[in-house]
């Protein structure tokens, strides 16, 4: 009590008795407050700190280094954008490859799409995984399809080993570009995804919000632009508990194959599918939305 | 210090030493908080208090009864959408009222329309408008244009009196519906503003976010829809610094003039006009963002 710097050293901020905040050198001088009912993990494995708390408004909340990953109440709004912009906007997805993404949220929305026919994941740290499958049932039902293969180690090093040309599309679910997800930021691992993916192949990565790092987005922007020949888009999408309400995605297209018009998706996901059934309707992405994703306001254009 | 149960009791919250913390029953369970460099204002009016800080990285900040009504940094997407949402989808608007508002940040924005010959504001705190024209001169620069004329007054009084069909729009920038705003949601409310409005005029009020008050817009919007004949839509955008990050729009037209087709906007706005010189440039509307503000998730459609 009365720790004004903002260190979130032990599990559950000092700064607000009783509840967690999030305060972090990324978004200085603001800090977002969950009130916590009950701590049901900690601990901390080879790369990060790993929590889970029960909130008393918006479900468990996922917590990786003092930053959240996930709530239940609105993790839909970015596991169902990052996965079904990209594989809205391809005909016919076979082969998909998600890096991070260890809580399973995207393997589950992979997996509404019929056409897939398998999905690779390579998540770094097993306890998000042990964790995710403990506690975020709903979530982590995406590795319960026999469509996944789970490889748990470095995703850089991963992709190096892919042989050209393997997937329709590579979505990279990273956590921020301080920590464990540093590398998946920098040119030498677009590099990877570029050669990974087919010719008009398309990935999508999580890129930050527009009200907060456009320094960090324009730098990630003109990587993309040198390694992808194809269409380079930003989109995003509001996350009520990702700091400043928003987050971006990067997707982008491979040269050489059909040219993609991510904002023009042409392949819809049908809400009548099997896959409801398992997995739940959709919760936030529509044919309208997705479109809308690509409108920017004027200072960000 | 110590304090859990987030009374906002005395400006600066005391939850967070030296920050400032948004704790309302309206958004149970979270909070958002903003470092605090400076108290410039605070002062207890009639309706409210108010309370002006410096904050360490959004500029300066306006709050009413514990609530952030405006940042420096981000109030440009909440004034523009607000005006622009109504005021481009009509052709040469003429007569404009606004409800609220006393910042003058939609003064601002609807003096960019060159078709507007008059602008009448009723808001019902005078500390509103002198602490807005003394700390944030960039916002109450709507104030000094010659067609805006000020009534200090109930909106819900003011409304009454007008004679049937006076205005082309009626912006009503309320704050949250406990408090003094508490009857700019209502149905009376929504009826004097139909009878002000000429046939086919337009309405564009404050209507809280999908992701919290669902509840709260399904009642406003059923409302709308027995007040107005015309057109009745929801949209919403992006403010970091609102609960939620996000804050939605009724834009609504009465019947018996020509259609408005909100989605679709007739009347855009130039930005090489005049306007730009004494008030910058737009720094979140363009007409893209206009009709991209309509789409909604499918758990709010």
């Amino acid at each position: 009590e009365g720790n004004t710097n903002g260190e979130v050293s032990e599990g559950i901020s000092s700064v607000i008795p009783g509840w967690f905040s999030e305060i972090s050198p990324l978004w200085p001088g603001e800090a977002h407050s969950l009130k916590v009912e009950k701590i049901l993990f900690q601990g901390t494995s080879d790369y990060q700190k790993v929590m889970v708390f029960q909130s008393s408004t918006y479900g468990k909340v996922l917590v990786l280094d003092g930053v959240i990953q996930l709530t239940e109440r609105d993790e839909c709004a970015y596991q169902e954008m990052i996965t079904h912009l990209p594989l809205c906007s391809i005909s016919n997805p076979k082969k998909v490859l998600v890096i991070g993404g260890g809580d399973g949220g995207v393997l589950r929305e992979v997996s509404r799409h019929s056409s897939v026919e398998k999905i690779d994941i390579c998540e770094i740290d097993k306890m998000v995984v042990d964790v995710s499958k403990q506690f975020f049932p709903s979530v982590a039902v995406g590795f319960a399809d026999p469509r996944v293969t789970l490889n748990i180690g470095d995703g850089v090093a991963f992709l190096k080993a892919v042989p050209e040309g393997t997937y329709d599309a590579v979505i990279v679910d990273s956590s921020d570009p301080i920590g464990p997800a540093k590398e998946l930021f920098e040119k030498p691992f677009f590099e990877s995804v570029a050669k990974a993916l087919r010719p008009g192949g398309v990935v999508c990565t999580q890129a930050e919000s527009i009200w907060l790092h456009m320094d960090i987005i324009e730098d990630i922007i003109e990587n993309c632009r040198q390694v992808f020949k194809g269409s380079v888009n930003y989109a995003w999408t509001t996350v009520p508990t990702y700091p400043s309400g928003v987050i971006g995605f990067m997707v982008c297209s491979t040269e050489g194959g059909p040219a993609v018009d991510f904002k023009h998706p042409v392949n819809p996901i049908d809400d009548d599918d099997s896959h409801v059934e398992t997995k739940g309707p959709l919760r936030f992405y529509n044919s309208e939305i997705h479109s809308a994703a690509f409108c920017l306001p004027s200072f960000a254009r």
